[in-house]
């Protein structure tokens, strides 16, 4: 469709949105012609956005959450508890976790899980910083919040090996049927490890 | 969400993605990551071809279409048959048009229709330039492709009073039923017209 289009310069911008994951040509022809009506200034400021956001922004030193300084606002925030990390893949979980509001420790942004199938290994994994914080501060519990998939566990597993000599308690988020969900349609693994793990119950 | 967000960067390119129609908050998220693993040279080319888009494109001066010069390359092709100019509302559905390649004039393009609700009223419409195209030109058909809404209609008749006297055919899209439409859900304006304007059976 796109070499249709009568303008190179409509072509190229509408080539851009349309290598975004989920929007296809007809949609980010949609969008180039949403653009085209707003005033020149708007385009500006958000052509400049992604390229300033790219240019500018850093990963925190000490746990490698996307920050504007060098320091992340969770890490620099002395009400935080600064005794537990929450491991995990990327800034994604660390946003769902926030929102939560039943966290209030650090937390180790991974940058991907082991995965041989997408060529992440473990060393493309920000691992070693994490022990350097095990041992350089004063760490009592480490959280693994990874996915439960098979990279997720094989990423828990390698992470346990390399932090289990520390002397510190290791946790996992807990599994079960989520909130909502009817028996009837809950996988078995899940309701298995529900039924092995059961917990009193709370009147 | 986004107040949640660790970085002011980072929000305000999401607030730029979640301006756009049809992309939520937490699409505007995921497409920003995505475009902070892209390299820098890919971002910039990212943001910069909306801005150049925004400052250099044009609209043709004789059918109003996009343009990256003066004159847009349907106007500009001798191989168009110059005497007949299908008004549509906009460039949409000139692309619309060009892909059934079952039309080799010119066009024009409106720039909307008229619409008391939206508040476009006829003179925020490309009206006289259409006029003088068919005075000046040696134009013989003018085809009416509207939207077959009751905007479209009343654009089309408005039009229709302003060249009436100008001694040239008009014509309009045909209406019938679609290809692949079942009967029992046509609705009854389209099956009655349709029945009234009946064609000869082509074996």
């Amino acid at each position: 469709m796109h070499n249709e289009l009568p303008s190179i310069l409509l072509n190229a911008a509408a080539d851009e949105f349309a290598k975004l994951p989920g929007i296809g040509k007809k949609t980010a022809l949609r969008l180039v012609l949403h653009l085209l009506k707003q005033p020149v200034a708007d385009v500006e400021k958000f052509g400049n956005s992604f390229i300033k956001l790219r240019n500018e922004i850093k990963h925190c030193k000490i746990c490698n959450n996307l920050s504007d300084n060098d320091i992340c606002e969770i890490c620099s925030n002395s009400r935080r508890n600064k005794s537990i990390i929450c491991v995990v893949e990327s800034i994604r979980d660390v946003l769902s976790i926030e929102q939560t509001q039943q966290y209030s420790g650090l937390y180790h942004v991974l940058g991907g899980i082991i995965s041989p199938m997408a060529g992440v290994a473990p060393s493309d994994l920000n691992v070693d910083l994490l022990v350097q914080r095990i041992k350089n501060e004063n760490i009592k519990e480490i959280l693994f919040a990874l996915n439960t998939t098979m990279e997720g566990e094989t990423t828990c597993y390698y992470l346990y090996k390399k932090i289990s000599m520390l002397n510190i308690e290791i946790t996992t988020l807990a599994r079960g049927v989520n909130f909502g969900d009817e028996l009837e349609y809950t996988d078995e693994l899940t309701l298995g490890r529900s039924i092995l793990n059961r917990q009193p119950f709370i009147k």
